[in-house]
């Protein structure tokens, strides 16, 4: 199926027609993006509780059904999985053996080697399938890796990304999340393989548990920091924390031979107030819903893009077990202490 | 007519159906607030050439009409004026005389007394009118005044407006846009009205044409500063300049007894790039549409606030004829080479 | 006398024997600037008060003396004038016509007439006379000036000077100080005059008194806005308050043909701090000792070179006569609710 | 010997007499910070080189003599060590030995077991000593320390240590410098414990060679990341680049548990420009001399006030051991592939 089909299917305005998998908060993210392309057309949302289905169906008209009836009509073109991670695999397989395009949240799953199963599963299915790694479409970062690839700054040596959450998640959902390097830096790894061009040849984890014991019962860490090596010599680092008081903290800085392209914040507005207490400028936006809002609909039209006019596909499902074996690696770094080369995950 | 009628007319979910008068540019950012507002529906486009019109009408799915028979057509409760500023004020009255609430773009007229007619012959009239100065709906500058409001720099004492363009518009358009007093600086009048909470009392133009003598040749000026003076000693002093080589330049800055407050520049990235040349942020977004393209949103919704839910209108006739006079003060200024009391224009 | 004067009478080093004329605050910052300098060599310190001398003197191991005895002292070269206002033309004329160098602080004189006066008396004396605007030797504005001369924003069309003092001065010094454009604008003009390379034809002012009635009751504004016009379309406009709540604010702007250049304040420290509360970053330094404590060290080195070097000197007599008119234009504007043209006064 | 035998010694004026043993660049800082503070007196400099002795003793009119004589010299009280770094701890034993206090500049020996001998053989001497890691005395490292202390970030979380410098030294100097972790992030070392409070437990370090391949042939490496953990879960990690293009590279920033502290680069001036290709502002200040001159006399001001007042040595000989052992741990770190803990080297 491709774009051929698509117009075929559907006649002269060629929409592509989406199933959404998963009626959750991320979800609502995605049927706003899906609603709002010229292109494409959600048709159908499912999700676990067929209730929560419903009332997201009905905010934007469209039925609710269940997962496989979605996976099984063969008018929809595609589906985009925005259930839990644990079924991402098994929806990635059934949707690609359905003939649909998929675009799937991250995580790609929490074990690396079904997602490793999951990608040797579908690698002949013909449709296209992509990972959401939101952040690669925010215009910043961007602007940042067309600045490197011009040239600008010489060749990248020394990658640091820097993201810190406004505030630790509930700690039930820090019991099922997969830990810290798994579903928060395993962003981070996929921006720094958007930035390196591939990835590390090794990983070194430090982690700590500061901002909440809870965390660390629950057998996870808040605040870490994780350097990468690559076969070239240059060098990552990533830091993560699970809050930062101020809110939320998004930053990338590359230094090249030639010179330094960072990333800042984006504040919740331009106003700088001086007073005796000195010059305040406004805090970062909130949350990623508030910073990546433009990146989900710019994501979106890439997936669309890449289905109906055959484009390559962004991110890969292969850049999504690259992201997955790196936060793996991490884990096994961190409980061992010690560097843990990607090739021995 | 009222909120009440507009429910009554629309059964349940109440929208407001609106009719667009003007399918220029400015036109089709309208056509995007109004067809996005949930309590709002655009039902018809008029424009002077029928086919400009019949295109925007296309591509939102609306009828193309003429003007006429959007204003006499009972199932439209308000106009957006969107036209050429000439027939603003005769629209302003036939939209209002038909029961219409009417949200029209600045200026309300290049006359000031055909404005002051204008505000006469629709007092009675009973129809919400609001004018479009959408830079009071920029959340910065709303956040600045909130701060104000909030007593956070204590009393206001020096205003400072700087309104730069990235480049000036054609000649032809110069020649007929009333002159930058009126035409460009009649943002900033409305911005220190909403600032300052009233007009000044005195206004003193300095103006000069630097950027381009054919400015000077259509009789208009390219460069000015205004001071403007208030009843109760504060001062305020706006900049202007058809062209910076930088891009859009919108700052307002307010020195009050215990402080001060800045609205920086929006830039078009959060990229900066640190090399030998020095440390480079990213330019101004270049023009109107990517600066204020959310404001004109939320005037929207605040207009169909006004309309739907009785809120007071933000934005009034009165406000327009204001920053009109000020304008019409700022060029007898000029002209006079000397301070112009408001009371005497 | 000249730098071979000095070199012979001092034999091998060449050292410019200073006297200093004054004992306050500024003289102890000049003390420290001629002690510091290698080719210079404080030798006696005058004052009204002869204890207040004496402190002084003691702390630079140098000499108290009467300034009848310093500028009778064929020893010494040079005098920096650092005396109450009312003094300094008789001091220019004394001290040029016992054939000493002179750099005297700002203003020339209160007296417009009085300071023309002197400019005349002394033209023919053959010694260097600086005038001590001391922020044209701060770096930053240097650097301003070093960037719109190599034409790196292409030709200046719009200038925009803000100085804010941090707190009013006391009224007993309000009453005895000329009165705002004399005394706070002067530094301003000058520095318009510096930027734009020439003075300006007119001057139009406004002024208010919003931060103390004691200010206005003394005769004098607190709050001032001055805009000037030049003879080739240039436009100047400086803002003055007595107080900023947040610190001693310095900026200054310039709009050219193709960019803009500005000197931003400087900064207590580099620290800044995120919290739920903003992004906080330290205030402007206190006030001008903080601000400019190099920029007189500079300013004294240039006077050093202008007497040993024979250099030009970098701001003069004429200078100081020029910013004195600006200020008178600028009071009688203020008067006469009129643009005053500086060829009438 | 302390401060009654100085005041003794020396009658009333109480100043400390100082000798200078080395006479290279950093000497000639520490001669002007010494002859510029009014407690202390410079009166000898000594060198490998006796004609570079002479040079600068020429220079500050004092005399040039050996070493030994200036450490057999009774009159002479203190010694400020900028010798090469192999004499360091010969000469802080001889000369506390000798009865005289010591500031040595960094590191104090390339040899860990050597500088522990050193601390053990001094311990008694009654002496104070103290180490030149001059950053401590940087106002803004400073204002960071202080704010951190005042509970304004909460509780330390995460240390970030930026430190690049502008370009490589000879290659020449790389193979005598004991490395990058001794030579350069010895600095960083004691910032985080200056910051921390405390050394760390392990350090992970990661480095390589990208900038220039000579420095990999002798041995070094010129980019590397190293991760420290503390005994209470807190992160360090230090970046340290032998090149950034854009000049000296100086920042630190830290999370706590209720914001974050960071400390930006200083910029050579304040002027910002805009034009066509972005906003430019100045670069940071080209090298240490520039950035740190007045954390030099800052830091022989509170050596001078331990010596003479007896307040605590802010950096003792254990903190330059301490820094001295966290670069041991480095290079181990970096040999081995994995954490090496403090305990273990």
């Amino acid at each position: 199926m491709g774009p051929e089909h698509i117009i075929n299917m559907k006649g002269e305005r060629g929409m592509m027609r989406v199933g959404l998998l998963g009626a959750g908060r991320i979800a609502g993210v995605h049927a706003t993006a899906i609603s709002s392309h010229p292109k494409s057309e959600l048709v159908a949302i499912s999700d676990y509780y067929p209730e929560t289905a419903q009332k997201l169906a009905d905010q934007y008209g469209v039925a609710a059904r269940t997962t496989d009836e979605i996976i099984a009509d063969d008018t929809i073109d595609a589906v985009l999985i925005a259930t839990s991670t644990d079924t991402h695999s098994d929806l990635i397989e059934a949707a690609t053996a359905a003939g649909k395009a998929v675009l799937c949240e991250k995580p790609v799953d929490l074990s690396l080697e079904r997602a490793r199963s999951c990608l040797k599963n579908t690698a002949n299915s013909g449709q296209p399938v992509m990972i959401g790694f939101n952040r690669r479409f925010d215009r910043n970062f961007g602007a940042l890796r067309a600045a490197l690839d011009a040239g600008e700054i010489g060749k990248a040596e020394l990658l640091a990304i820097t993201s810190y959450d406004p505030a630790p998640p509930p700690i039930a959902y820090i019991k099922v999340s997969g830990g810290l390097f798994r579903d928060m830096m395993i962003h981070d790894f996929d921006m720094a393989n958007f930035i390196m061009g591939e990835p590390p040849l090794a990983v070194s984890a430090t982690g700590t548990c500061v901002v909440d014991p809870e965390i660390g019962q629950a057998g996870d860490v808040d605040t870490a920091v994780v350097t990468m090596t690559y076969a070239d010599g240059r060098i990552a680092v990533i830091r993560n924390s699970r809050r930062a008081g101020f809110g939320y903290d998004q930053r990338v800085e590359l230094l090249g031979s030639g010179g330094m392209l960072q990333v800042e914040n984006m504040r919740e507005n331009l106003v700088v107030k001086s007073t005796a207490d000195g010059i305040v400028s406004a805090k970062p936006v909130l949350f990623f819903l508030e910073r990546y809002m433009p990146a989900y609909a710019a994501e979106w039209a890439a997936f669309v893009d890449a289905v109906t006019e055959g484009k390559p596909v962004p991110v890969t499902l292969e850049d999504g077990v690259a992201a997955l074996a790196m936060a793996e690696a991490a884990n096994r770094s961190l409980e061992e202490a010690k560097p843990v080369r990607l090739a021995d995950v």
